[in-house]
């Protein structure tokens, strides 16, 4: 709808009742830029003129088309096999009154919410243009309770605040923690997924799909109206978008449901991405890991081969001449070790970092060439420990930290790959720690959202699967090139070595987070106390069949195993659970859930048809009465339930759990009660 | 020597008199980074303190060494074969007394001048550091003459101004005239290399040597102190250089010469550049060529090859089906119609500008992918044409526009250095029209000064050749990387078709441009009324005779012929000059010059000996009787005189001249008058 000045606008209602008044959309463009040849025949000119014009009113209807849409498709891989995406569409073709530009906003509903995004023909008036800023709004009909990341430029690593809306701006100072690179940018902002519920009980979810080389969306909220408008990431120059129609942005998105359980059942977000983009996925699969990490992230190992030296230019010093630090865990005995227990243990891949040159110095330096990804350290074997893992049955996993210095992995990035290729790795854990390079670039502009997919296009030519940390969130492009089988892009466990993560945050994380796309959550962790293998006082504020839960909870095709050998050693039993969890669904059941509280969920492994079952608690013990009838009839399955004592607690006694077994069928409900900081997982194998 | 307050000063005297008086010098350098390991085990932390502090002064003298040096080098190519490097040194060790930072400022005397720079030792206290400003003063004894170009982060192509240095800000805005990509710092910015001379009538000429990864330095003017500071060119930010020890800063040059031909004689820039770092250097050579890129750049054809469409994606369209626009210079038959002149006439290469997709619209519009350098238009057909040329002897040489888009550049660089392996082009022509991508950094700043040299070290790989165009300008790298056989980084002879150039600048540039590397200047322009082929009414502002000057006076391994086969055809006798003249010298005669007016240069082929001198004068008529003593001894020649026609002159009678034969020896004294925007050119055959 258009007001009488020509303003787009639109508003959503559920069951009769709004839940997005009606709001305005549009932008605030930068002063057209010439778009036409230099005009060499004569004399060099250029028309930029920078002031900015607004392009959110005096607007015309031109058509309006109606269609409607049903089919369902199948992911590579999810959680669940079949896919329908089933909506109603609206397409609005719209022409400025006084410049003849012409733009269309196409709206797409569904039953679980509504998407709809900008479109600009080509062939017109405007050709090429510059977003000074994105304006549409998202007017709340109430104050709605919302659990929310601070908005920031360059991380989403904080823990979620819960508040009403207008109480965002009370809250955000506190809600900062620190972070290799960030840049809150108002007390007013914040992140997507947006997860906000009614005081009549509906869930609504503001997020965004589709992100393709345009800036990711942040929210700033207007606490006295209620309205959220968005907020685009900037360039170094603080322009936001660099557009060429034909072209559109992508999908903004209004989930709505009626409780949390079915909110964690909208596929919304992926059924606004396209089709997969490659014809053959033969060379795409889940994987399930370990790695070489955990034991330097709470300190007890080191990425960095030497001490020797203040800093380090590669190519100009001599590895083989430096002072092993003693510490450097990607070495080829400790590999070995961890080889031995993945593969005996049934993993698929074992992540190695610190693998390659250049970690004495590696971050927050601005340094350019930090490091080249092809050269390992002395004492990592490359083709021998490539060669060992093979014969185990095993692939090694590579790990490309960039430390943000995003020209030096370009440059690098297909000699990289081909040396992947050369050895065998499939999949690669890459990271964006620190501040962008080239400077005042943000990790979440269109700068570096044209990046992240370049390095996962450019890998899918090289069949290798992507696993990017610290890259933008997701917004369902897992669709599109399900090669990206992983982001991190929020607070993941290591943050419990990092001080600590409260355990309500994975009750949230599988509403926001996860919204978008799988994430590298690597549970898993057995040895709460890091102080009993390192100096580390950071406690892990979990029980074991809390990170058991998770395997289930969290989705994720690749699911790591994130503790040492040595510490699984002690709980083989409680391991087994790890083992024997699947990564890939047909059907996924929310059983019980609420932000914030509790999250329970079964699922059906796509292959063997498994039901695996796992829930997690915030920091209440909670007892949950589950019934079974996900089951299949007429079959009775001995359920192994692992569960959290009666005297466990994520502050106290973590690591107590039990494990039972029981006969049951889908006549069944039973009880299960996990301890504070706790969660519970359960496998169920058919008797008959 | 050291103030009181421990800051470091340095002065230059020549012959007892100073040239630069007692100056300052240092840093402003940003608050430190936290250079160490982030702390992973405990919390994520960030040291970042962003205020800036001096580094100019309170230093300690630990040592002094020194040193003196001479060693005659021989050049790949150049203006003579051997070339002596002979000069004192003295290094002088500095601590910070506060800091304890430690940093070395080494000087190298040099009977042209001085060289010095800043050095920053390893293994100290300063690991990792961001220079805000630089602080080198030139405090000049007197108000110098100085013929100048407005100080600009992104463009050199302007007309010079002469004037007092304290003039500088008075006619700093009229020095301005468009350009694609302009930044205009100060009114008291001035680039260098700056020449100025005394009243005492000494030339001096303050520049740098060997820029690598670090910015361009700029000056600024003090205009009642006579004194020039360091102004570097800064990142998106506002900061200057990333800095990691060991590291050093490019020399910074003042040159002092008794006369104008012995500073056009200084060899000073390329002697603080370090030796040739390659060991095979058997594929690079002098390049005299023809392009298909005149006609474009007087209006007469296009690059683009359609015109239907206002905006164009690459890989989104199908130019097969596109409508030619009937004006597309780089077709299959214009082609080998150049092929075929330039082949008959001896050439070694033919430039096609245009032959690549995207040129409808690939100017200013912040582009990312704009070019792939790899994909023909539908009427250049790569290989075959490449095969034509081959079997007329000659080779095509490459087109890279990069539009500045320099992201995309890199990403598609290695492919299109080999495409040019695959058809055999060993010489590229690459270009940096327009504002810089990623968007905030400038043509001189860092980024771009690590990505010029990035491009020339890739291409050797390739054992390609690289032409630069809109690069920074060169400082003497060419000794070191001399595949670097040209850059524009000048107003060169295109500027003729945008409007026109002052004959007086030919007569500059020599002085500075050339100063630090050869310049693809792109003489020989026989058709001076642009509108008696095109409508374009620029006029070439000099004589068909300076034309033939400048293949002398100019001095590049690498000439263009610039003009159309057909405007040669109508004066193949001088066009026989072009033909005959070489491209790399044994020794130069910088036989009389005076900035400004006029610059008479002999030279002497490397290979076959034979000598060649030319001459140019500005807008003035002048007669100029030159001492043939150059010659060899017992030897007489026939001297070829190319010169002005009694009625010559640039603007009424460009193409009138004259060419006469007559025998001459070293014992003669021949007398040549150049008309207004004149020149002559003369090559010596030897008789006996």
């Amino acid at each position: 709808m258009l007001s009488n000045e020509g303003k787009p606008m639109y508003a959503l209602k559920y069951s009769d009742n709004y839940i997005i008044l009606p709001s305005a959309l549009g932008f605030e463009l930068r002063g057209n830029i010439k778009a036409t040849e230099l005009d060499f025949g004569k004399t060099i000119s250029k028309t930029d003129s920078k002031p900015s014009r607004y392009f959110n009113d005096h607007f015309k209807v031109v058509n309006i088309y109606r269609d409607s849409f049903d089919q369902t498709w199948n992911p590579v891989w999810g959680e669940e096999s079949e896919i329908r995406n089933h909506y109603n569409e609206l397409l609005v073709d719209l022409v400025h009154s006084e410049t003849s530009e012409r733009m269309s906003i196409r709206f797409r509903l569904y039953n679980d919410g509504v998407g709809f995004r900008y479109e600009f023909p080509g062939n017109q008036n405007l050709n090429y243009f510059v977003i000074k800023e994105e304006l549409t709004e998202f007017a709340l009909a109430d104050d709605y309770f919302a659990w929310w990341l601070p908005g920031d430029y360059d991380t989403q690593e904080y823990e979620y605040v819960e508040s009403r809306i207008s109480q965002v701006p009370k809250h955000f100072q506190n809600a900062i923690s620190g972070n290799s690179s960030q840049t809150p940018f108002s007390i007013n902002g914040v992140q997507t997924s947006l997860l906000m519920k009614t005081d009549s009980g509906l869930y609504v979810n503001i997020h965004e799909a589709a992100l393709i080389d345009y800036p990711c969306m942040h929210l700033l909220v207007n606490p006295r109206k209620k309205v959220l408008v968005s907020h685009l990431t900037p360039d170094a120059q603080g322009w936001k978008g660099y557009m060429q129609t034909p072209c559109s942005t992508p999908w903004r998105t209004v989930q709505v449901t009626p409780s949390a359980e079915t909110m964690l059942d909208s596929r919304l977000i992926l059924n606004l991405n396209e089709p997969c983009a490659y014809d053959d996925v033969s060379w795409i699969h889940p994987v399930k890991y370990m790695g070489v990490w955990w034991e330097m992230i709470s300190g007890a190992g080191s990425w960095a081969y030497t001490s020797d030296y203040p800093s380090v230019k590669l190519g100009k010093i001599d590895y083989a001449q430096a002072e092993p630090n003693g510490r450097h865990s990607a070495n080829n005995e400790n590999v070995r070790k961890y080889i031995d227990f993945a593969s005996a243990n049934g993993f698929d891949a074992l992540l190695v970092e610190g693998w390659n040159i250049g970690w004495e110095d590696w971050a927050d330096c601005s340094k350019d060439y930090v490091f080249d990804f092809q050269t390992p350290y002395p004492d990592f074997d490359l083709e021998a420990l490539n060669e060992y893992a093979r014969t185990k049955g095993i692939k090694l996993m590579m790990h490309h930290e960039t430390s943000s210095s995003v020209r030096n992995y370009e440059r690098h990035m297909e000699d990289a790959y081909a040396l992947m290729n050369q050895y065998g790795y499939d999949a690669v854990k890459s990271g964006y720690v620190g501040d962008i390079l080239p400077r005042g670039e943000h990790h979440y502009g269109q700068w570096m959202v044209n990046h992240y997919l370049h390095a996962v296009t450019q890998a899918a030519r090289h069949r290798i699967m992507v696993n990017a940390h610290e890259a933008v969130r997701p917004t369902g492009l897992c669709r599109t090139y399900p090669n990206l089988i992983g982001n991190e892009s929020a607070r993941g466990t290591e943050y419990q070595a990092f001080g600590g993560t409260q355990p309500n945050h994975v009750t949230i994380l599988p509403f926001t987070r996860l919204n978008g796309g799988p994430m590298d959550f690597t549970p898993g962790i057995f040895q709460m106390d890091l102080s009993t293998f390192t100096n580390n006082t950071s406690k892990v504020n979990a029980t074991i069949a809390n990170q058991l839960g998770l395997y289930v909870t969290m989705y994720s095709p690749l699911q790591m195993a994130a503790d040492l050998p040595r510490h699984y050693a002690q709980f083989m039993d409680a391991f087994q659970f790890i083992k024997d969890v699947a990564l890939d669904w047909s059907e996924s059941r929310y059983l019980q859930a609420e932000p914030g509280d509790y999250v329970v969920i079964a699922r059906k492994a796509k292959n063997s048809g498994q039901w695996f079952l796992g829930g997690v608690t915030d920091e209440q013990q909670r007892t949950f009465d589950l019934a079974l009838d996900f089951l299949e009839p007429d079959c009775n399955y001995e359920a192994t339930i692992y569960r959290d004592a009666p005297d466990a607690d994520y502050r106290t006694n973590p690591q107590a759990y039990e494990i039972v077994k029981q006969t049951v069928s889908r006549e069944d409900i039973i009880s299960i009660t996990a301890a504070p900081g706790g969660g519970f997982a359960v496998s169920f194998d058919a008797l008959n």
